[in-house]
């Protein structure tokens, strides 16, 4: 489980964020500027009509982005979402999601990055939601 | 508590969303076009930085802008979220979250609105995220 | 005509933007935070339904939200767009159109603002087009 | 010369919309779910610093992931952009501008595409700005 600097610096992002970790999201692989994740969906994630809630496809969604692009800042700095929109293409039936980020464009001050967020319910998988992420670099004040 | 038929399905879009419920987010009032909520903050709905986590200013803008929209729909129609964008101006340091919604244009299968976040911090107001939205008008299958 | 060199700055951004010039793009005011802008509209701005193209209406309310984050900065500062999303309400069937962009949070890096598009026809006025902006802060190397 | 019925329809899409064709929008390749597009870029592009003006690059993206979501739409319908989010990854420095959009998702009242825009400068190619999206499908009004 070793890796770059900036590997680590996203798995810590993820160790500390109680809120997606109380989701659910996994931390499953990443690497320079992609990162993939997933979340095994329960009846707490459903909405009113039986389909995983857009604000939880959402928290994935950014998250994943933001791992993605945590993998292309120096050691010492840390990544902060700016904006980001979020397109829902299907209802999400689901037994688990799987996400997968990456990186457009990282530059000094500002990181572009995008993730696709996919539904995947008894064996088959479909594009449920794509995000488009805008990220600034900052100082990293964690640890 | 009486109201339109309107209000009274945009009250049973929050009763039914136990995802928004469970995260804390009350409906305070509501009118033709427009919908206002709060949210209590408590430490798990903070990240890594002890601000409020982005996911949490998304769901409650979420859940406003499409409470907004619902008041505007025909008895025996509903809204789906078709694309949200959201931009997070300041880091949301809060006790409390304010958040209203307001219709921009509603049509027959469309409908454009808005929600601004507001964080509450020892009695003082910062707008801390502002969500555009798009839905669209579906049936309404729930009861 | 005189104004803070913020406003100067603006006055010189408009002038020197030949691609928003020759479409037609006329700076009406601006203020502190806020910028209004006019178009006369003709056949060339209309697409094959005789609306007014979706990107004149981008164009004008891009530069108008640009307009008024430039108003916000230092003197020897500048701003270029990050990012916008933009909704189109309606249809825009205008013998003129009318624009006005706002600030809703201007920081040393990033400025987010706004822009409402109207379409003015036979003395009517109705919002057709709004824009969410996110800028950033750079050196001016416009003299 | 031939193609499906869909792509007729695109090919008459372009012909007819005067506003890209001024600009210098070329239709170059498409087919089903995609589109390809370029535009030799002159000084008429240009904005005060010499880059192509964030409001051609939207042009250029806006048309060519409207000419993808064509391509997906039965004979007698027609698409409308309902909105868009464009990023700016980099300055674009051009002599040429390419761009390919494609369809994420299509559906019998709304479509989901992207595009991405590519400065090519001596012979080298860069990734500057890439747009997601929303259209609806329409009664074709154009014969």
């Amino acid at each position: 489980m070793a890796g770059t600097g900036n590997e680590q610096h996203v798995r810590a992002m993820f160790a500390r964020s109680d809120f997606t970790e109380r989701l659910g999201v996994k931390l499953d692989a990443l690497g320079d500027g992609w990162c993939e994740t997933s979340l095994t969906t329960n009846d707490s994630h459903r909405q009113q009509h039986g389909f995983v809630h857009a604000a939880v496809l959402y928290a994935i969604a950014d998250h994943t982005a933001g791992g993605a692009a945590g993998t292309t800042v120096p050691t010492g700095k840390d990544v902060i979402t700016v904006e980001n929109k979020i397109a829902y293409l299907r209802p999400a039936l689901a037994d688990r999601l799987r996400c997968r980020g990456e990186v457009l464009r990282t530059g000094k001050n500002l990181i572009f990055s995008e993730s696709e967020v996919y539904a995947v319910k008894s064996g088959e998988e479909k594009l449920v939601a794509k995000l488009s992420s805008t990220l600034a670099v900052i100082e990293n004040k964690i640890s």
